[in-house]
């Protein structure tokens, strides 16, 4: 089974990190391919970026020229996947509804550690539209930006045990969700610190499309995804940026 | 005032409709923009033309080269809105939003009559967002598509009419909005026909962009529509598809 | 164009300050008339004073001998406003209704700061009743009484500066709603103070009411703003107090 | 114990019924007065006679010059309770909550069936506000007004009957709540025709009064329901219509 | 009358504190019987000792021989009242929803008071279930285990009261439900403390059951409290522990 | 890796079904091991029964004596699953809850078609309380009898399909749910004839459970889910029925 996993964020970087931690959990016959828009910004924090993301992502999988099982949208809160899923036939997952999806499974109600303040409210309101908001105690910002991630790691984890901490006090979290796809592999040193399980995205959207695929589950074509109507695009195939 | 009124389809017919709606019910000092996106489908039906939209509007608007006021987004349930906010410093008005809003001043709830089923979560979704949702009774679709419209203006009319009725008598809708920028001008009509007010989401928004700018209003520019921040971004300014 | 606005309680200079600043923003053509209510409590900061207003807000409108083509009532989360719409056949706007509408177009989230404590209930009632409140972030209370802004303006102003920078520190809105009619004016100061939109009531009211008109919209006499039935009703058209 | 009920109509026949089926399930120490109020309309159906009939209740309570120990208010989804609330110490009891509060300990969904379909959005509105719409599947219109209910009886019964029948068989209600104090006494009749409990709001109200004096609880006096503050209030105690 | 108060505790002292607490508000004519269940834990705190109570519950009350007219579940958060409600005819009260349904007269948001923070969630959940979730400020613990209520009284009572106001002060309740069973007879200390109503659960389901058995209403036996249809069932009835 | 399935009925001709589903999905390496508890009813259709069942099911998984990784409990809708996680440190899964969960991967909303009208609300209390309720276009009964659908499998069929095609024509579903651990492997069947793709729960709950045990994630034992506090117990570990 092959798996695409597209990064939001044009940083290569981080393409690479993501599609590391997604095969450290993959099983056995599972490859994973990273991909990383042709266009965009390098961190994607924020509506306009992300409206940028979506597109790019959509554009870069439709570019890849092999054939695919699944594909996982890696950013946390963006926008796109019902695009992606009107598109494709294959089963698509964004880390967003994973994380919280199998959060779920472990404890009476979840919070979010994500990365800046302003990505909250597009984090909240996706996880509202994707129905898994209501057993959410809250989505708190570490105020680290996300290519901070990596230049200051230790600073990093230190804001994000501490936000994930008083979630557990103070929000009655039972379970944390690590909110964006450049956390990847913090996941067992939060865990150790918070006590409570710790959820990485890329992990769980990998499972949940492995098992998908395994189920021979994908898209609904009925009403909302259905192929788009055959009509005059402009600019597209989309050469945005090449 | 000047206000650009962006279409979210790349149908000249259709924009220059709605331009023509917006400068009717404009006050005498407001001087109404018909902008068309460069790139995208040519009527918007579903996610991916939505995402696309999106962009596509955000980049119309940037390219406009004078002074303006306000911006309106001439799509019914179209993503993007919360782009336009971020990257602009004046007032921004969807339509969706804006006929939603003012159905609420003139009854108990209301309904939205739409083109095509597939569309009908869209704008549910966006509804939801803009918290305009608790008094909508229903999104009900005429099966009309965008562009038959204006093709089979007598055969729109009679579906819209109909599924307006079936809002009144069974989803106890006591307004309409007409769920569509191309549905403009159509408001008087179906008044005759349901006895119900009917709102049109053009006029609307022109109204509500008036008002704001006239208030000295604009969005708040403190967490989620702050400006992006600096950062790299390929392909944008995008040429998409010049 | 003649609006009327009128005040929920019965202090004459609280009915002129509303009228100055509803003039004060008016378009060129609305000629602005202020109403004070026949009967009624000074100032109105709980239920039973606002269901007695509610009542003296109707007589007071049906007394007014002239033509007018909108009405405005100027209380901030009272009663009454259904049942201006069943009587008259022109639009009536609320302020209360007015200021979370405007709000919702300039942030991802509002909050509202009002008078006192006591008044904070009725105030989240009316915009659940309105379906206003899922943007609201928090309705606070700056403990100034209805009458204590108009002595007291200093105190006021910064009681209320106070409780708008709480809402935005702690509550997450973005933009604040002042929610007391007798606020009107304090906007600008308190934006200034906070860096985020302020909107006043009476203002969005007006402008709300003007667009009402020129879109030649009013309330749905379908169903829940029907006409009284004809009936025998004691005791009104009251002459309550006089 | 001294339990006043105080009809929302000035109808004194449907006072005397509301009283006749309050004294028929009063606890033996129980003397049960029924009061009309001295102005207002015949019956009560939208919402402006609603608020007339808020502010009557409370004037006709007031009026009362003996002691007592609790007050009903006998109107189905009628403004004013929260008025009553302020101004009594003693506790107070509408019965649109009584007839769900008391309903929901019945079965897992219950419908109410009303008059007019106009009443409907007052009663639903109502439920909202008490905190207990969660678990009613319907709220349904007979057809009858109020005044009909005495004057053809058959009719009603059928018209009720149809009503609470759709409700089990469509939206799944489990008990009935009969929608308007007129319709006390139609309870035994419907519950043979439909096979589920049906509550009467008045007798469901009279329990439910005689329980909280027994229990020695009263409204709380804290935010809500305090006293209204000292101040000059115009035309009250009012002589409307005397 | 007869009416069979279950404890869900093993405990004789905790049954016995309930029984003589139900007699104490009983009306003249009320004969209150504590039942102990044959099996299950000592305390009940939690999800496993909760499900464990259930089915020792309905055990016990089908044990019992003698007539009976209602039944009251006496404790806080647990599970097991609908299968109550499908095996008996008579009506069933348990005392989260009768302390809820009552507090929701009294002011416009109750608190509940509870032992351990790990049974928060099982109250909040059951609320939502029954119906009466929308007006609860919170749930708070005190941190006094069950059985610890009854061997530290004053340390218990700090506890609660201590919660109670911070209930009332942060989250606007107006309102307190004593969280336990063990905790009836502390509702007037605890009223004398925080100066608003406190609502003992036990007390109000005597309340409501008499009150039901004197309208004549029991559970609805359509849908979802049918009896169990005839079908083999094994261990049942259950000498568990026996 | 060692999954145990747990049927909530005593019938091992369910356990034996649900167990073959189980091993058809699972991974090389999952060996699925089918559990019927030592007592209860032979197929669970209601409360007591699912009461009874959450017991029965605890104690079953309780009594196997050898390693395992993760427990599964295959019933749609029933109680139990809470008491679990409280009791293992291995995770839990709900075959409602895995179904719910995945199918909201593949379409807008889902619906679920499960066997008697009596179980409806049971099913919608449990994806409620799970959080997952939110994009549940309906639940909607068969008619079928779980012991029906073995005995008379072309029949359920029938009535499976015609309640699926309802879901989605009427409710606009986009995907459905096999609403009870005895309909495991009728999804194809059933996709063929909707078009819309069928979610068995089964299956999907052998997936969640292996993706769980492969990232090294369990339930959270901080507050809800922590172990049970040592207290005496009677009757317990059960030999209810043996």
């Amino acid at each position: 089974m092959r798996i695409l996993i597209v990064n939001v964020n044009t940083s290569e970087a981080i393409t690479e990190a993501i599609a590391r931690q997604a095969q450290a959990v993959a099983a056995p016959g599972s490859e994973i391919i990273g991909l990383t828009p042709y266009f965009g910004a390098e961190s994607v924090e924020g509506n306009f970026e992300s409206y940028l993301a979506a597109i790019a992502v959509m554009d870069r999988v439709l570019a890849y020229d092999g054939p695919y099982d699944a594909v996982i949208q890696a950013g946390y809160g963006e926008h796109g996947r019902e695009g992606l899923q009107e598109l494709l036939n294959v089963p698509v997952v964004d880390i967003t509804d994973a994380a919280a999806s199998t959060a779920m499974y472990l404890g009476h109600a979840y919070s979010v550690v994500t990365t800046l303040d302003r990505t909250v409210p597009l984090i909240e309101d996706r996880l509202k539209l994707s129905g898994l908001y209501d057993r959410c105690a809250s989505v708190r910002a570490s105020g680290m930006a996300v290519l901070e991630l990596e230049a200051e790691p230790e600073r990093a984890l230190e804001a994000i045990v501490r936000q994930a901490e008083l979630a557990v006090s103070e929000d009655k979290a039972e379970v944390i969700c690590l909110g964006c796809g450049g956390m990847a592999g913090l996941d067992e040193k939060i865990r150790q610190r918070t006590g409570v399980p710790v959820v990485d995205g890329v992990s769980a959207a990998v499972k949940m499309a492995e098992s998908l695929v395994q189920l021979g589950l994908s898209t609904s074509k009925t009403r909302t995804y259905a192929k788009p109507r055959p009509k005059r695009v402009i600019g597209w195939p989309a050469q945005f940026g090449r």
